[in-house]
This record gives C-alpha cells, structure tokens and sequence, in this order.
C-alpha cells in the first residue's frame, strides 16, 4: 500500500506544494472516506464533469456510470478521464482576507476508464461500490439481475496516476496581520446523517437495520 | 430570475430526464447553497477537475483560480470549463440494489471562463466569494491590498449554458419488489458545522462572531 509514488508532470501538485501528498495509503484513505466523486472526461474539446458515486477495490476505482450516458459513445475504446473525490473539513478564517482558506482533502486520478463487460466483474464491482457506500447494506437487498446488470454501466479506471492534496489545521496570518482585532480560527465541517426516514411504503413495524443506525461518513482510522 | 429557459444539446439532461431542471431561479438556489464548485477543464486533450470555492454575482459565478495554475497558460483567450456543483441530501436506499439512489441538487455550467483583470470588478467579485462563503465576514477581515489582489486569479464565468438535477423523496421499487423484507427509505445527509475552534495565536477573550455561531450552510427558503 505505501510504495514509494512518483508523480508524474501531470499529477505533480505545483501549487502549494507543501499540502501534497504523494502516498498512497493516504490517497486511499480518502477515496474510502469519500463516496461521492466528480468525473471529468471530454466531448468535442468541451469538459464536462458529473458526479456519480463510486468504489475501490484494491487499486482500481470503479465509477457508476448512469450519470455519465455522454460518455458512451466512446466507451469500447476507453476514455480520458479525471476523477475527483473532495471531502471538506473546515472553513478557516485568517485576519486577512487573502489567507482565508478550507480545510480540506483531496485526490485526483487521471487515466483511462473502460466499460466493465465481464458479469462476474461487473457484479463485483457493484458490490464494491455498495459496500463502500453503505457498509452491510448489499447482502439485505434484492440482488440485481441480469437484464439489470446489463443496463448498468459501470467504468474501471486503475489508480495510477494520482495526488493528493490535504490542508488542516490553523490559519496562518502573515506576520503583521497577527494584531489585526477580528475572530480568528477553524469552523469545522461534517458530513453528517439525519435520522433515517422510513419508506412510507414500509411496513413500520420494520427494524431499522443497525448498519443504518450507526451509519457515519468517518472511516475508522 | 424566472425566465423560461431553453437548454442546448449539451445540456439537456438526457438520462432521468425527469430530474431534470431548467428553472433558472431553481438552479440558482442550488448555487447559493453550496460553496465548493468542481471546475472540469481540458490540457492536452486531458480532462482535469479541480475543487474550489466561487461566489454568485447575478448572473455570473466568479470561481477562484488559487487551485488552477494549470489553467493559467489559456487565460488571456478565456478557456472551456465546466463548472458543477453538488449537494448531497441523502442516500436512498431501495429493496432491490438496482433501485439505490441518491437524493441530491446539482448545477452543470458550461462556457468560456476569463480572467477578472479590472482591479474594482476583482474586489467585487472576491467580496461576492467572501459573503457567499460565510456572510458577514467580508467586513471584519484585513481587507486585499494591491499586491495580493494581484497574486489572487479570479475567473468570471456567465451563467448561460446550464442545467440542473434534482432527486428528492423516498425510494422507487418495481412492483414486484415491495413484498420484498428489508428496510427501505432514506438516509438524510448534511453538512453541519461543528464549534469553532479558535486560532492558538488568537487572544482568547476574542468574542466568537454571530456569523460564525449560527453558521448553516442551508440557505432559507
């Protein structure tokens, strides 16, 4: 998990250089923590990004494709894409506007991603992508069929080419901003679940199952 | 606000086109909600999609370019970009995995963005990203002096070519399905603040600002 990465011209971070983070593992505790991503590919010289949900299965990341139809065209082939997964953390208010910043972590894999057509990988990345969405939740569901599995796409794109880029902690002012008299400091930011709300089609007298109850965005670290 | 819309072939929404929204004033209320864009541009017929705050002016987003110095060499011609925003509301769970889902609001804007070079339209527009962030703050920060007005990119991008997407609501199953025994309904999700947390170097008898206290990142409605 934690060999040694290279970035390459593309991946390297060139701006704020001292927020990247070229491990792997930590790249990968991010996109576990994260569910959401925004795939970013390219139709007649437009970019056009979509989010869509996704999941990892040891290095490859495999994307949801129902948001992304204006990518099919290319599919067989494969296509260029870009996959962002973003989880905020905080605002952070400095004294000077200019070093206002977020808290955040980020990481972005470039590459190619193919349509899935094997069934039994197909299934498995589906399950991958529940699972990684909702721990617990695929074994209690009606399992999807094959004329369901057809109408799904879903796209493997290897993880890579990749960064990351995290900030924590405090702002930092510059030195003479420090006796500028205003608030100062870090309004963090979570993703955080409702109580669940139940079908209105089900029947109440239906537990809740404990996978929802004590369902948290946060990846035990 | 409310004029009719007519969206282009790039963005009619074509698969769930029932989630489809072209109400101008629907798709500006998804873009005050949220704060954090993802901006999909194109560099060597390689997609990148890189996080960032923007601020809403009208009709137009102005984006902050802190995070894409790789857009730099284009700038002065203005460059392609889409720029998506995405509120997760919740995870919809159904009886069949096929039928899973989320409840969400995104905003697609396409065009040509171009760099802010007027130093009073900058200021305006780094004002509207301020106050869109976190209202109040703006007038109780060390305001931008020259030089870092000059080393801040901002992006103004029109908002013409759009579209809106929205899920809202519990789960759909097919028919045969809700004789199926699992829990179905949703998962509410939300960003929440937590407390804040004051700078080290703050001097701790600092009042913590009602604009920071009763922070929410829900816009009324």
């Amino acid at each position: 998990m934690a060999e040694p990465y290279s970035p390459t011209a593309r991946t390297r971070v060139t701006r704020e250089p001292e927020r990247a983070v070229y491990d792997r593992a930590a790249a990968y505790q991010v996109l576990d923590e994260g569910f959401i991503c925004h795939v970013g590919f390219v139709v007649d010289n437009q970019p056009f990004v979509i989010p869509t949900g996704y999941g990892r299965s040891g290095d490859n990341l495999y994307i949801h494709g129902s948001a992304a139809s204006r990518m099919l065209r290319n599919l067989d082939q494969g296509i260029a894409v870009c996959v962002t997964v973003t989880l905020l953390d905080g605002l952070v208010l400095a004294r000077s506007i200019f070093n206002h910043s977020m808290n955040y972590r980020s990481v972005v894999v470039l590459g190619t991603a193919v349509a899935v057509e094997d069934s039994a990988e197909k299934l498995q990345a589906l399950r991958a992508l529940s699972e990684h969405i909702l721990p617990g939740r695929w074994e209690e569901s009606r399992q999807p069929n094959e004329r369901e599995l057809k109408a799904t796409l879903v796209m493997r794109l290897p993880i890579t080419e990749y960064s990351a880029k995290m900030r924590t902690g405090p702002p930092i002012d510059n030195e003479e901003d420090y006796s500028f008299l205003t608030w100062a400091g870090v309004v963090p930011l979570q993703m955080v679940p409702g109580s669940p709300i139940n079908d209105p089609k089900l029947d109440p007298k239906t537990p809740v199952p404990c996978y929802v109850r004590s369902y948290s965005r946060t990846v035990a670290k």
